[in-house]
């Protein structure tokens, strides 16, 4: 049995985890990351401890043999523990080496798409891949890549950091300070801006009755729109979609996967959404007798963040 | 001691490797490429017989123990054999099985530019690092990506194509049929392309006095009159540069390595080239605590794919 525990801004998930990857229990917890990483760092003993007492009242008892943690930032390469968590104001803080003492227990910590992807290649695909990538869109576009059965960390812990590939030009920059980074077109934050920006040069669109000052603009709200034939949203959408595959066939040309994972929130837009970007991928092969890769919307949704940490936990160990 | 093949268009070179990567002999031959895939394969038997015959009569006799082959084109992963190689007309043929049969021992190939990056990785760099690119800047633009230590070679055998990721829009279509690839804007053929383009529409250069039907416009024509202060040829060798930076951080983003080489023909450009492009690259930066990799030109220049071949049959066996 493993302990996977999900660490976010805004809550922290735990779980128990078998080691074929089936979540057996949880408890969740609001994250007090206002009183810094003590305060936080107890959350988590709690939560450990929590289910330490859960598995031993569990009718088959088995050991709990590491603990793994997804974090919403990167790790250290050299010591394995945190280096950077911005939403959390950590910076190289002992979450790794404190947890071993106290459990006296293996700790593995990975970013949480590094997890996210572990969960969807080991559990979603069942292994059947030993190259795939997942890209998560959400707010930003995060990504987590396994390339001949192990993940990719890069030299310093950030590689996979795809949402910041330069696919073109974009009218406003990215929050890293440059143009044309892949999330300023096809992340929700990205469409987002652009409907912003044709709504005020005033284009049509019956988007303006949706919104309002309580119900502001939303990727959801723009996908809807498109399903139901609003013009403007549509156009959207298509540069979306541009985009991202523009983004996937480079990836494609670096590391010549044999499936790519469509996953975060986004990755819910429906079947024409699917359809359309296989289609605009397809359009951008390189040469005809290239094979690409199978593109399919991940598995995964609820708990990937605790069943992922788990199974990095016991890829790592 | 290995044998190390490099098969080009034009020639092939053959040699005999020790383990460390010092080569003690070699041959070369003009390929017979019009003459089929059974002409070839006749000179490549007559290399190795060769080969083996000078080893036999050398001072110190060690035993050869496997064949390492370069080929310009990409093998099927699955056989290890030739896929094809468009330059030789080849479409999987039994280069490896036939080499097998007839020296009895293991024979391994790769697409040329692994094998180069083999060579750089491996000799140009004793092993120093275990995630390093090599990008080689020539006609056209290819790449060896070393992850881990482990040579990435893609679940169909294309992974490195990096010519071909999209970084811009150009005037002219990439001979992949897209636009926007960055070998259409930072290869030899790239930068003679543009700059013709410029002369053709009138721009003032000192590059018109030096070009005639018999010296044709090429790539280290274009780096000397930058370098002489001609301003076509500087602002030539800016836009390649930049989208070159933008090509490298792109790969950063994916693959986060601790050290990208610079080969190929365009890499002896000169010390003010690499001093520009790491300028432009460290310029593209996307956030400030990140680690860039180092930036430098490669160490091997000749025999680069004799050497790598073999290199690459260690690896492999």
């Amino acid at each position: 049995m493993y302990i996977g525990i999900d660490i976010g801004g805004t809550k922290i998930a735990a779980g128990l985890v078998t080691r074929e990857g089936e979540l057996r229990y949880k408890e969740e917890t609001v994250t007090n990351s206002s009183e810094g990483f003590d305060r936080v760092y107890k959350q988590i003993q709690d939560l450990v401890r929590s289910l330490y007492q859960h598995q031993m009242n569990a009718e088959q008892s088995e050991d709990i043999v590491a603990i793994g943690i997804g974090i919403p930032g990167i790790t250290n390469p050299h010591t394995g523990d945190v280096k950077r968590c911005i939403n959390l104001d950590w910076d190289e803080v002992p979450l790794k080496v404190r947890l071993e003492q106290d459990f006296s227990l293996p700790v593995s910590l990975a970013n949480d798409a590094t997890v996210a992807g572990m969960a969807e290649f080991v559990v979603g695909q069942s292994n059947l891949y030993q190259d795939a990538i997942l890209l998560t869109l959400g707010t930003g576009i995060g990504a987590s890549i396994m390339q001949s059965g192990n993940i990719l960390l890069g030299s310093h812990g950030i590689a996979s950091e795809i949402g910041h590939m330069i696919v073109g030009e974009n009218f406003y920059n990215c929050n890293c300070g440059r143009n044309g980074c892949l999330e300023t077109f096809s992340s929700s934050r990205g469409i987002i801006a652009y409907t912003q920006m044709r709504l005020d040069q005033g284009a049509t669109s019956l988007l303006r009755q949706n919104i309002s000052r309580k119900n502001p603009l939303n990727g959801r709200m723009i996908f809807e729109a498109a399903l139901g034939g609003d013009s403007l949203a549509k156009e959207v959408i298509q540069r979306m979609v541009h985009y991202l595959a523009l983004g996937m066939i480079n990836l494609v040309t670096v590391l010549d996967p044999e499936i790519i994972l469509i996953g975060g929130g986004l990755s819910g837009a429906g079947d024409q959404f699917l359809q359309d970007l296989i289609s605009e991928f397809e359009g951008l092969k390189y040469y005809q007798g290239v094979s690409l890769p199978k593109v399919e919307i991940a598995k995964l949704k609820n708990d990937a963040g605790i069943i992922g940490a788990a199974m990095y936990a016991k890829w790592k160990s």
